[in-house]
């Protein structure tokens, strides 16, 4: 099986499924984790693919956000147990990789992938990783280190991207939080990369100098109301049932946001 | 073969799909119908389901759009025939229930599904629905009411979604229908719950004021003109060749719509 | 294997798969080339079409951008070597027709299909073409001509598409370039009919009075600046990096573009 994920939207991906059709033949199981990723925006699309990629049975994953194609960045290969990662250098598949290792009690192994300079040098997507995610396929994860166009890579020769810690300070029986807003997702559900536990059993928060409830379900307040709730990633998002958080907190992406309770 | 709907965007639904590949196999059929149905929106879905679901050969039929999500709201299982259908207990999956109900000659048995409160509150897609899909799907449809998890339900102990329907008043050789929109879709098509033959062989039609032809292609009227039509799901439509039907009619979902003829 | 291609958006398109599973079984391997093409626009489909199609193994192609649905225009089926593609006689089906026959050193046969008016006017891609795409599949892209509903047609008898070509001034060192902007993409990408090797060796060149540099990557260029590059498809693009060229070039669909350098 191979899952394709890009900020390509459309027909473009549609492109890169004909080069692994082509290869591995009609049957090979294609699934899309998304195309319409926020455009070269590397960390949001780390982070979906992190919380997506887990939920599949042992994988190639071709992800593809890549703001630095036709320049020299490296092309890679990642393994992590059963499954596969290919993409760009630019801190795309660490993420996901780190959650698959964790998952899987597996390391990660991470290839560069040697590549001939594409006739198109704005769809490496179609022209060289489409190629190395079928040939993957082909060889067998396991049996991915004995390619040829792949050599092995230590820890410093690569991209990282590691998301953000917040910072949490108590004093007395009051607690701030100072953390990030990591993601919006298509709804303005405003994720920021504070850890559900972080809050507690507070019933309440401060954010952006507006009060709202911490709750379980978007229907436990009014239509139109702010709330606060740890979502399905595990981190506190600020929401509204029936519209747009990040309009109502007045949050953008990488604002630092803070959490009063 | 197993479809999936929701109004999740992207990139929900590939979770959602590594569930229930994880638990089925990877040569499991799945088609999309659908997932930027207008969010929280049941009504929208469930005629959109009602349309779509009847073309598909026997399937699972995974479906959710839920407001409640994280509210005590029941989870359902229906079995209609050869097709059963997973999703929250909010009328979702009656419309097309009938409809394959009426298809297959079948009777509708509706489910209870027990569930333990997952992890996360806010994506029983993921944590509920799919893994009951996919059970549903391993035992196959006719075995379905055999499984311990599913309780059957009668006809008061659900909730039940139904279309309004239109009057019809005639005076003479005068006709007015009052009817409702039902949907509007991606391009401003306007769809009501006026079935195509109330119109009986009427050349034009008076609908908020305005004068349109009723006509049997878009191409019949001018690029920018409004029009009548019965679409493919047999209601009429107020429409506009290349342009939104709602806008130039200046109508919005939910609203009365009054054709006089 | 059947692609599908359409400017549909949600569902239409499921109902269009639900009849192809229905008749070729569940395992018939379906790949979505696209169904948000911009609505009724039959050139920038056909466009996308020919820069996609030719990535795929021998497929039985169904393409539907279709304003003349309801009236009496032919539905058509076109065999080039071991793809066929099915549509509406628009010229939709033949620009990638050319590059399939191209690429296949084999020839275009054009079929027009008999049908019966469908119960719904404006739904041909679901109760015409996806039965015509099914029947080809189902005895083959071989044996197509041998179809009762098949007849051949000579080429004066469908309606063809064929893309402009550029026009070259040289004056001494001087050359200027009059295109026209074919396509513009998701992203404001704003690609002409102009090849990529017009261009020659020049470093930057004036486009509507502004001059912008000609390069092989957006990362070439600082973020928000203007660029002209070669796109995969091997045509000049005028783009932005992290922006949308269509904007800051003042271009839309079908504007005549001056390339002087």
């Amino acid at each position: 099986m191979l899952t394709l994920a890009s900020d390509f939207g459309t027909p473009y991906p549609a492109a890169m499924k004909g080069v692994v059709l082509d290869r591995l033949g009609e049957d090979t199981t294609l699934v899309d984790v998304g195309h319409d990723f926020p455009r070269q925006d590397v960390r949001t699309a780390a982070f979906w693919l992190r919380e997506t990629l887990p939920y599949f049975p042992p994988a190639v994953h071709l992800a593809v956000v890549d703001p630095g194609v036709g320049t020299d960045r490296a092309a890679l290969a990642v393994r992590v147990g059963d499954h596969a990662l290919v993409g760009p250098d630019n801190g795309l598949l660490l993420p996901p990789a780190r959650v698959l290792a964790e998952q899987q009690d597996a390391d990660i192994e991470v290839f560069d992938v040697a590549y001939d300079a594409p006739e198109s040098t704005t769809f490496h997507g179609r022209d060289v990783f489409a190629p190395v995610a079928a040939e993957v396929h082909e060889v067998g994860v396991d049996a991915m280190a004995r390619l040829d166009d792949l050599t092995r890579l230590d820890e410093d020769d690569y991209v990282d991207l590691a998301f953000s810690e917040p910072t949490v300070e108590r004093d007395g029986g009051a607690t701030t939080v100072t953390g990030e807003v990591l993601v919006i997702d298509d709804f303005g559900n405003t994720i920021t990369n504070v850890p559900g536990e972080v809050l507690g059993d507070a019933d309440e928060a401060v954010v952006e100098g507006l009060t709202a409830p911490i709750v379980e379900a978007f229907a436990d307040v009014s239509r139109g109301d702010r709330l606060l709730t740890v979502g399905s990633h595990g981190y506190v998002e600020c929401d509204v049932n029936h519209g747009r958080g990040d309009k109502a907190f007045g949050l953008t992406l990488g604002d630092e946001v803070r959490f009063s309770f």
